[in-house]
C-alpha cells in the first residue's frame, strides 16, 4: 500500500495523474499549504523538506517528482509508463523531467515564491514580471525542440505526460496562452479528456 | 564513441568524473563560456538549451546532468555506478540527483546568474546575498537527512558522489566552509583522492 501526499495546484499532480494511470493502489492525503501543514512535525518526519509531494512505499519515502514519477513506471510495469530498458530512450524521459524539474518549474516558482531565492519586495516584483516571459520561453523550446507527438516523447504515453500537462498548467496564470504552441496545446487537450486527468482534477476540486 | 561538451566550473563536472569512473571511451570538447561558445550556432545545434553538459552518444544527444550520471551507469554496468534494479533504490539516486538539480544548484546559480530571473542589479544582488544562506541550509539537510555514508547513497559509491562533490566544491565561493558538514566534508576529501576525480580537475585547469 502507498500513501500518497500531495497539495493543491502544485507539481504533484504529475504524480498524483501517474499513480492513476498506473492503476495503482494508494491512499492519497491532501496537505494544505494554506495552513503551512507541509512544515508541521508530522509532515517533516516523513519529507524534511517540507514539499509535496512524497510517497510513502513499504520500504520507506520517495520524493521529488522525476523521482516518483519513475519509481511509478517501474513498480507498475504492465501499465507501460515509460521504457525503462533502452538506455537511450530512458536518458529522453529523464533529461525531459530533469528540464521541467530544474528549470522550468523554476522559473514558475519565481513568480509565487520570489521569497525563497530574494528578501526585498522589490526583488520579488522583479521576478514575478520575469517569470511570465521566461515560461513562454521555455514552452518555445518544448514546442520547437522537445516534444514529439502525439505525446510528449513520441508515439507512446508515458510519465512525462502528466508532467507536462501539469505544468502547462501554469502558463495562464502567467498570461501566457497555451495555444502559443499548438502542438503542446493540442496535448494539453488531449490530457484534460483522459480519466485519469479528471479523477485527479476532481479530486483537487473536491 | 561518445564526444563530452563540458565547461570549466560547472556541473559538467559530476558527469565528466562518472565518464572517467566508468571507463568510458569518450571525447571532451571544452566550451568556452567567456567566449559565449555556448550560444554559437555550432553549439545549440547540439544543445538548443545553450547550456552544458551535453553528450553526443550514438543515437542522438543527451542532456541534462540526472540523465547523463543514470545514463553512463546503465550502458557501463561492469562500472557498478548505480543500483538501476530495485526499484525503491534507484528512486533514493534519483531523488538525491533531483534534489541538487533542482533546488541546490538552483541555489548556487542565484549567485552568479541571477539575470535569468530578474533584471534589476538591485535583484541580482539581493539574490546573491540571499544564496550563501540558502547553499548552507542545503547542505545542512544533506548532512542531516540525505547523506548515508560512506557514500552519498550508503555503502556502495554511485553516481551520486561525483555530482555531490561538483556541487560541494561551489561552497567555498558562497563563504561557507564545508567543514560545518563534517561527514559531507569527509566525503569531500576522499573524493579529491580518487584518480577519475583527479584526472578531470588536471582537465579543467590545464
Amino acid at each position: 500500500m502507498l500513501t500518497f501526499y500531495w497539495a493543491r495546484g502544485t507539481c504533484a499532480r504529475a504524480t498524483h495523474i501517474a499513480l492513476e494511470d498506473a492503476g495503482a493502489s494508494y491512499e492519497a492525503r491532501r496537505i494544505d499549504f494554506a495552513k503551512a501543514e507541509q512544515r508541521s512535525p508530522e509532515y517533516l518526519a516523513i519529507n524534511p523538506k517540507g514539499r509535496v509531494p512524497a510517497l510513502v512505499t513499504p520500504q520507506g519515502v520517495v520524493t521529488e517528482t522525476p523521482a516518483l514519477l519513475v519509481y511509478i513506471a517501474q513498480t507498475h510495469p504492465q501499465a507501460r509508463l515509460a521504457d525503462l530498458t533502452d538506455p537511450f530512450a530512458f536518458a529522453q524521459l529523464q533529461a525531459f523531467a530533469s528540464y521541467l524539474c530544474s528549470t522550468v518549474h523554476v522559473m514558475h516558482a519565481h513568480d509565487p515564491r520570489g521569497a525563497r531565492w530574494a528578501d526585498d519586495p522589490s526583488s520579488w516584483a522583479d521576478m514575478k514580471q520575469k517569470s511570465h516571459g521566461n515560461m513562454r520561453d521555455c514552452f518555445q523550446l518544448i514546442e520547437r525542440a522537445m516534444f514529439k507527438g502525439p505525446w510528449a516523447l513520441g508515439d507512446a504515453y508515458s510519465v512525462i505526460d502528466p508532467y507536462l500537462f501539469t505544468i502547462a498548467s501554469w502558463l495562464e496564470g502567467h498570461g501566457v496562452d497555451v495555444a502559443e504552441f499548438p502542438r503542446v496545446a493540442a496535448h494539453f487537450r488531449r490530457m484534460g479528456e483522459r480519466d485519469s486527468v479528471r479523477r485527479v482534477l476532481d479530486a483537487e476540486s473536491a
